[in-house]
């Protein structure tokens, strides 16, 4: 069997509140479409039906794999927090999996075959970092605005993924001004504040008669006063949020995804705004804010990279 | 001329608003006392004030260097912002200088030998990481409370000094629930709220007669109603601002220094209430925060781990 580099493939699973996603990734970080599976996850799975899911893309996907191709590893991304030593995942929005093994589950599944494991805010940087927004950029965060608010760091190009695998939970970023409380137990973070559902709360509050992300947007499109006051109210608490990033960690580029950030088609340029609003130091507003380059294929190009570009991954964590 | 490991020294140099001091430090981080100068800086020097009295400690200092010593290099700690790639500080209390040349001064006086430039925050961060409390931990942030706020982070044992040279401007992260206007045009930075004569100020704008920090804190210590809550503002948003870094970077470790956090004996275990009061997730509340282990010695210590560590900083900034 006879390899060349652009048939080494990684297999990449990415694993979300709705759905377990597998595909081949290629060392250019280009899907191989036929290898692409999903299954469901959701809630009111119990553990033993997500096991399941997950046995089942990576079978699909690895089947996949040409005759001629070497598969290198796997990689996962994972709705967090995560247990990065220990392998483990508990999902907000998975009740059933709380200090998960999944590590060990994908570890089962592909026989020797290293197996890499980070949260998906982390594997959505990697991923722009890699092809996407912020190539050949040494200090940037990842980022999106949907269900939730989160994101990731790499920081003199290196994933800080940090000692527990949590690093970049920008969600968590507490921004002045709101009281808003958080599913975390924190008031004020910027998930609290920002998220597209708890911005339809708040405009819903404040009288508008709206139910979805959606209508907000079209609402806002039409002018409407609440909708165009509560989008503003999400892209100022993001560009604080940014602005805290940057004074912590020197950001040269932030890039934002995401379903809500598709809001408004001024949505960057106002989180944009909200930074030099905010802050008056030189080396906090130079920070540029862009949109995403990957869409949804993020998690999934980013669990590839884990694989494809190990030394992206902090000393710790590799050594 | 031969020369031990030990007698291989880097010049020191902490540039500060009252003060710059200079000194020849060992291998092992400890400063030779008789190397050890200071001259006087402060708002009302002009520039070549300013520069003579840089000038002033490195000759003496570097006078005192021992006949069978080598010195290897010279390393600066200096008041911010200052810009890494050009060799600049603008410190913000000496006004005379803003995007002055001091790596070129140093360079003057030092020919042949390299130096190295970053803010005293950083350095502050180094020799904790060095010699301090925070030897062997990889991800760790040191910070000052004094008359401002600011700090510095090691992330997988690197500095993050950052494109600009600014990371770890810890003071300048937003709190909630304040609405304090700060120095840098932003609303509710930590540094606003918790710093030494912002909490003065907080207290007397609620009725406190004193004037001091010293005050202050013997006021605490009687249990006067005022001072205690000055002091418990102070520590809250120091440690919810913890809480919103940990969230980004997975800190393991927080050394605070500086003389304000001495206002009182459980200043720091006031910190680190603030911090579980603030955050449920175990990634967040398991930050240990620490007294820094070196006092007003951290930025020159740390200034001279900038020639004898080397490998601390950013690849970057290496390269």
């Amino acid at each position: 069997m006879t390899t060349t580099t652009s048939n080494r493939y990684a297999l990449a699973i990415d694993l979300g509140g709705t759905k377990v996603e597998a595909a081949l990734v290629d060392p250019n970080g280009a899907i191989f479409p036929p290898s692409r599976f999903r299954a469901p996850t959701g809630r009111a799975s119990s553990s033993d039906q997500l096991a399941e899911s997950v046995r089942t893309v990576i079978r699909k996907s690895t089947a996949a794999l040409p005759d001629d191709a070497e598969l290198l590893g796997a990689g996962i991304g994972s709705a967090g927090p995560i247990s990065l030593s220990r392998g483990e995942v508990s999902p907000l929005n998975l009740p059933a999996w709380r200090d998960f093994g999944l590590r060990a589950v994908v570890e089962e599944e592909l026989p020797g075959l290293s197996v890499s494991l980070r949260g998906d805010g982390n594997c959505i940087a990697l991923a722009e970092h890699w092809i996407g927004a912020a190539q050949g950029v040494k200090f940037f965060m990842g980022m999106v605005v949907s269900t939730g608010v989160g994101g990731g760091l790499i920081l003199d190009d290196r994933l800080i993924d940090g000692p527990t695998g949590n690093g970049g939970h920008f969600g968590h970023v507490e921004v002045g001004g709101e009281d808003t409380v958080c599913g975390c137990g924190g008031t004020g973070c910027v998930e609290a504040v920002a998220s597209g559902p708890k911005t339809v709360e708040w405009a819903q509050a404040h009288g508008w008669t709206g139910t979805t992300g959606e209508e907000l947007a079209a609402h806002y499109a039409d002018g409407n006063e609440i909708a165009v006051q509560a989008v503003r109210r999400s892209a100022r608490a993001v560009g604080h949020a940014i602005a805290s990033a940057t004074a912590l960690v020197d950001l040269e580029l932030v890039a934002i995804g995401g379903g809500f950030s598709h809001v408004s088609a001024d949505y960057i340029a106002l989180v944009a705004e909200a930074i030099t609003d905010r802050a008056a130091f030189p080396f906090i507003t130079k920070v540029r804010v862009v949109a995403s380059a990957l869409s949804h294929d993020g998690p999934l190009i980013g669990a590839a990279a884990l694989v494809h570009h190990p030394e992206r991954l902090s000393e710790a964590a590799r050594a």
